[in-house]
C-alpha cells in the first residue's frame, strides 16, 4: 500500500500534512513517500512535473495530492505552469474519471449563496471525463486562418473529440455509482450542436441498455447549468465530458458555499486514484494555518474506498469529520457566528482525536 | 423601418403578439411582416429557416424572434430541428454579438434561489461572441478515431477556432458597452489549456490598449461559474466565446429566477439585430395564455434603442414595464402571494396602458 504524497504549492503542503496525520492515525502501515510538484516541482528540478515524480506517482498504488499554483509562476510559459502537473498526471497515469461530490453539510447550509430550502441536504455527485475532449484533442495550436470572412489572419484552434471506448468507460462508472445512490444518471452534452456530443448521446444511451435499473436523462449543458442554480437537489449522478465537466463541477461546489469540504477522486481503470480537495492552493493565506484542511482529509477517505478498498476507514475518518463539525469547530472559510475558529493543525488534530 | 417578427413555436406566436402590440402602440410606424420560422416553418415549408423567412429577415432592419421548439419536432434529423433556424439566422445575418443583460428587478428579488442580498439589485450585461468557436469551426464529424488507445473506433469530433478579426471585433462590442456602464470588462476564457482562448486572451489584451479608461480582467471559465454563484454583483461586462457564452449567460439568467424578464439582442456589424427572450419556447404551456411577454416586450424596447436609435421610446417601454411590476401585476411565472395574477394579453395590455 505505496502512497505518492505530492503537496504542492500554496497551502498545498499544510494541507496534505494534516490528511497524512490522519492516515497515519489509522494504525495501518502505508509506505507514504513525498515529492515536488507544481510550481515547487519547477522551483526544484526546473518542470512542474519533475521526472522523479512521475515515476513515483507511476509506482505508488495511489497519489495524494495537494494543490499546485502560486503567484510567481503566472509569468512562465504554459509548457513549464504548474498546472501543467496536474494535466500530466491525469493524462500519464490515465486517470479519466473524476469524481466529486458536491455535498451540503447540514451544520454548514448557513455558508451558501442558495437559499437554504434549495440547498440544504444538497448530495450530488459529478463524475467528469478526465483525459479526452478539448483538453488534449489534436490537432491544436496558433495558424494561419484556411477559410472564410477571416483567411489569412492569425487564429487560435483546438480539436474536440471523443471516441467510443472513451464514453463506453465513463458511462460504465457513472452507472455503476448511480446503483450505488438513487439510480438516476444525467447525462449532460450539447447534442443539439456539437457532433461530438451528439455521439456522446448515443453511446451512454447504447450502455444504459445494459442498466436498465437506473433512470437515464440527457440534458444540455447550458439547460444543465441553469437547473444547478435553480433546483439542484433534482440531480443525483450527473456524467460529462471534460469540458462541461470543469464548468459544471466548480458551480455544483460552489452552490454548497464550502469548497474547502469537498474533496475529489480521479480514477483509472484499475482503481488506482489521484486524490485532491477541489479547492485552489490559495496562495493568499498559505503559510498562515489557517486553510482548511478538511476536503484533503475527506479525499484520504476516498482514496481509502476506492483504491484500497478499506470501507470501513474510510467510514471512520468521514464519521471523525461529521463529529467535530458536531462540536463547532470551523476554519475561518466556513466560520460563522457562535461556532469555535481553528486552524489548519487544530482541524487536523480534532479530526485524529475523533477517529 | 421594417421588422421581421418571426414568432416560432409553443408560447412563441402568443409573446411576441404582446410585444408587436405594444410597438405599435407607440405611434411611430414601423412596417411589419410575419414569417414561419422553426417546427413553425417546418410544418408549413419543410424547412425550420424556410427561404421566404430567411429572405425576409435579410430585407428587415430588425427581427423580432419569439422561441422555436416543441415537442413533436424532437424525433426530427438534427438539420431539421427547430434551432437549426436561430443557428442559420445567426449566421447568415452575421449577428456575432449577443448581449444578454442579466438583471434582477427588486420587486422579484424572491424569485431567486439565491439569497436576497447576494442577488438584489444585480445588474450584469453577458456579451457572447455567436457565430463563430465551435458552434460552426470544421471539420466536424463522426469518423474513424485515426490515432491513440482507440484508433479504429468510431469517434465524433468538432473544431474550436476563433480568428483575430472574429476576437477584435466582439471585444470592442464589449469595451464600448462597458463605457456605457461601470467601465469594467470581465474576459472569460480556459487560457491555461487551450490554444483557442490563449489566443482569446492575448487578442483582448491587445484591443483594450484603445480602451485604458475600462478596467480589464482575465478570469477562467470555471472560476466565472463559481463566482457567478458566489458573488454575481461584483462583474459588470463579461465578454466570452459563443460556447462558454451559451453555458454562463443562462446560468446568469437563472440568478434572477425570473428568465421570464429578460430580453436579448444579437447584433451584426451595423446594429442590425434579432431581438429575442432569452426563455424558451416552453411548450407545455403553449396556448394557455399564461406566458410572461415581459422579456419578448423587452426585447423590443432593446432593438428601438440598439437598431433605430430610437432611446426615448426604449426608455418609455422600459419605464413602463417597471411601472407594471410596481402596480403588482404578475404571470403566473413570477407570480407571489400578495401580487394580482394576470395572463399573457392584460400584461401586455398593462403596458401598453402604462407607455
Ligand atoms: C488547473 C486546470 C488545468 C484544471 C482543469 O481545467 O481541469 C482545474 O480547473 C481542475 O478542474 O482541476
Ligand atoms: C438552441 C441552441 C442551439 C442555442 C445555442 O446553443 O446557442 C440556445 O441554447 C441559445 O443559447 O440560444
Amino acid at each position: 500500500m505505496k502512497i505518492a504524497v505530492l503537496p504542492g504549492d500554496g497551502i498545498g503542503p499544510e494541507i496534505t500534512h494534516e490528511a497524512v496525520k490522519v492516515l497515519s492515525a489509522l494504525g495501518d502501515s502505508f509506505e507514504m513517500e513525498m515529492a515536488q510538484v507544481g510550481g515547487a516541482g519547477y522551483a526544484a528540478h526546473g518542470h512542474p512535473l519533475p521526472e522523479g515524480t512521475l515515476k513515483l506517482a507511476k509506482e505508488a498504488d495511489a497519489v495524494l495530492f495537494g494543490a499546485v499554483g502560486d503567484y510567481q509562476y503566472d509569468t512562465l510559459e504554459r509548457a513549464l505552469r504548474p498546472e501543467q502537473a496536474i494535466l500530466g498526471l491525469r493524462k500519464e497515469l490515465g486517470l479519466f474519471a473524476n469524481l466529486r461530490p458536491a455535498i451540503l453539510y447540514p451544520e454548514l447550509a448557513g455558508a451558501s449563496t442558495l437559499k437554504p430550502e434549495v440547498v440544504s441536504g444538497l448530495d450530488i455527485l459529478i463524475i467528469r471525463e478526465l483525459t479526452g475532449d478539448i483538453y488534449f484533442g489534436k490537432p491544436r495550436g496558433v495558424r494561419e486562418c484556411p477559410d472564410g470572412p477571416f483567411a489569412g489572419q492569425r487564429e487560435g484552434f483546438d480539436t474536440m473529440r471523443y471516441a467510443e471506448g472513451e464514453i463506453r468507460r465513463i458511462a460504465h462508472v457513472a452507472f455503476q455509482a448511480a446503483r450505488k445512490r438513487d439510480r438516476r444518471v444525467t447525462s449532460v452534452d450539447k447534442a443539439n450542436v456539437l457532433e461530438t456530443f451528439q455521439f456522446w448521446r448515443d453511446v451512454v444511451t447504447s450502455v444504459h441498455k445494459e442498466y436498465q435499473d437506473v433512470e437515464l436523462e440527457h440534458m444540455y449543458v447550458d439547460n444543465a447549468a441553469m437547473q444547478l442554480v435553480r433546483a439542484p437537489k433534482k440531480f443525483d449522478v450527473l456524467v460529462t465530458g471534460n469540458m462541461f465537466g470543469d464548468i459544471l463541477s466548480d458551480a455544483a461546489a460552489m452552490l454548497t458555499g464550502s469548497i474547502g469540504m469537498l474533496p475529489s477522486a480521479s480514477l483509472d481503470a484499475n482503481n488506482k486514484g489521484l486524490y485532491e480537495p477541489s479547492h485552489g492552493s490559495a496562495p493568499d493565506i498559505a503559510g498562515k494555518g489557517v486553510a482548511n484542511p478538511l476536503a484533503t482529509i475527506l479525499s484520504a477517505a476516498m482514496m481509502l474506498r476506492f483504491t484500497f478498498g478499506k470501507t470501513e476507514q474510510a467510514d471512520r475518518i468521514e464519521t471523525a469529520v461529521k463529529r467535530v463539525l458536531a462540536q463547532g469547530l470551523r476554519t475561518p472559510d466556513i466560520h460563522e457566528p457562535g461556532s469555535t475558529k481553528v486552524g489548519t493543525k487544530e482541524m487536523g488534530d480534532a479530526v485524529v482525536a475523533a477517529l
